[in-house]
């Protein structure tokens, strides 16, 4: 199930392992001391695997596919760190700085000196909210005086309000959650096609967003399933109108509450994010996009120097 | 997994069997001259289950279980007649008068005189939608002339505007699947406690229904997980604040299309039917409900006489 870089790197230039420890996901590489990655091990071996199987024979299993040296230096960021995890780095609390990170990790008694970065939480009755990872991937892709409006999509889709580098407020949206759930477990499963993954420039993602921007949810879904019945649509559109749909139930949403046409920031990669990009600008904002894993890597590289010093 | 009443009533009286033939369930009552059920069976063998077991087997068993005579007429509303069903009784279209849903039923060659009611469609790609039972309990639940607006929650929950006794236009609401779909595979799965189903007067459900009619859906969503994960609240409280959510972002859609504060008809018994009267009493409605069942009776004893005429 792992899989990782053929290539031995020359392990003598590493200065510790980045660790990137998700939901359902591990990646890990060693990086030099100019915050390059010199290879990578990935595997499925996210939290919900490591609850039963285990942490640490994850983790250990991974260096030693990738020739890591002992007792390098280790830093996690994600899931790893939630209460259910490997162990609990308590959140940050808003409004607080992706700089400060370093000074929340929590260090573990494993494999010499292993750490994990704590999330943020918005300790707010009326907008409680939580994120673990997105706030590395944060400190990786701002300068620390960075002012405006950040989007991470994913499984939940982030969206994070700085201020002269202070996270200030942010919203979660269970956009890709739903994409998942509604096309496998709804009646959606009869109008989504799982082989035909939408395109940015498919007319049922575009006119999905429209509708998905300025109707209700939950009357558009099931519209979708009754477009097939009466022959408006193609079940092969079904996943490009689901996903705009979705996607442009949380811009409207989330413009309202930031602020829509202005600039933006989109941490992202792959297909979701150019169904990001392509949504965003449909809706106005003017998009720049930084590749989500090279946000990790930098976020963990930055916090190391933090941590260790810059020259550790 | 047949149910029925255990005392045998006199069925020289019954003139026909009236058949609500669900997605999964089957409900079956031969019918007095007056339009009112002698006997009841019922069983969770609707369309889903006959598409591999058959229909005609499933509804000799009850009608043997009830002990209705041979031969004696049988009219079926419901899924039964859907494309995938026993057989296609094609959609009326809107506009269209629930009174004359008689003149779409298809006959079957089984069992004597069996027929079976069409839904509506509205075939309008700007607003596709189908239903297909609702209709029947709407021709029970109001009178030839009626207009005003009609409200039947459910899995996927209708709002009916009718003019004169004329379906004019409707909307289909996915709210009841959300909640099961979002409790049962997604990480709300966490967050809710299935054996503590929503009640009415639930703080939680109210303030749902508060968060749900102003607020984003998918943020919300999120929200209500990240509630409990920081302490505001619990696990028991998550049932009733996602059904209260899910509820008031269909009153919120709902009102905008259909106008707000005005009396409507609520078609829908048991705990869903609360739940929907304090909805719409908290949103401002002028509520009156009719019982979804009677009028399900109701719908199919006018249309058996519409169609065999009134003393058959």
């Amino acid at each position: 199930m792992m899989n990782s870089s053929t290539l031995r790197p020359d392990m003598s230039r590493a200065r510790f392992v980045a660790v990137d420890w998700g939901t359902s996901s591990f990646r890990a590489w060693p990086m030099s001391a100019d915050g390059m990655p010199l290879a990578q091990s990935r595997g499925p071996e996210g939290m919900l695997h490591c609850m039963t199987e285990g942490f640490e024979p994850v983790l250990r299993q991974h260096l030693e596919r990738l020739g890591a040296p002992a007792h390098l230096p280790i830093l996690i960021s994600g899931m790893a760190g939630a209460r259910q995890g490997w162990k609990e780095a308590p959140y940050l609390q808003t409004p607080t700085r992706p700089d400060e990170l370093h000074r929340g990790a929590v260090k573990i008694d494993a494999l010499g000196d292993v750490r994990i970065l704590p999330g943020i939480a918005q300790r707010d009755a009326s907008r409680p909210d939580v994120m673990r990872g997105e706030e590395t991937q944060l400190l990786g892709a701002v300068r620390g005086d960075f002012s405006g409006l950040v989007c991470i999509p994913g499984t939940h889709s982030k969206w994070i309000r700085l201020e002269t580098g202070c996270v200030m407020t942010f919203s979660t949206y269970l956009t890709g959650e739903l994409f998942s759930v509604l096309g496998k477990h709804s009646i959606l499963a009869h109008a989504v096609e799982p082989d035909q993954p939408p395109l940015p420039d498919a007319p049922a993602f575009r006119s999905g967003l429209d509708a998905g921007m300025h109707r209700g949810l939950q009357e558009q879904l099931f519209r979708l399933r009754a477009a097939q019945l009466l022959g408006f649509e193609q079940r092969g559109d079904g996943a490009a109108r689901l996903s705009g749909l979705l996607i442009g139930a949380e811009l409207a949403d989330a413009g309202r509450q930031y602020g829509g046409n202005g600039p933006i920031l989109l941490i992202a990669a792959g297909m979701l994010g150019q169904l990001y990009e392509a949504a965003l600008r449909q809706a106005g904002w003017d998009v720049e996009t930084v590749d989500a894993e090279k946000a990790a890597q930098a976020g963990l590289a930055r916090a190391a120097a933090n941590l260790w010093g810059e020259h550790f």
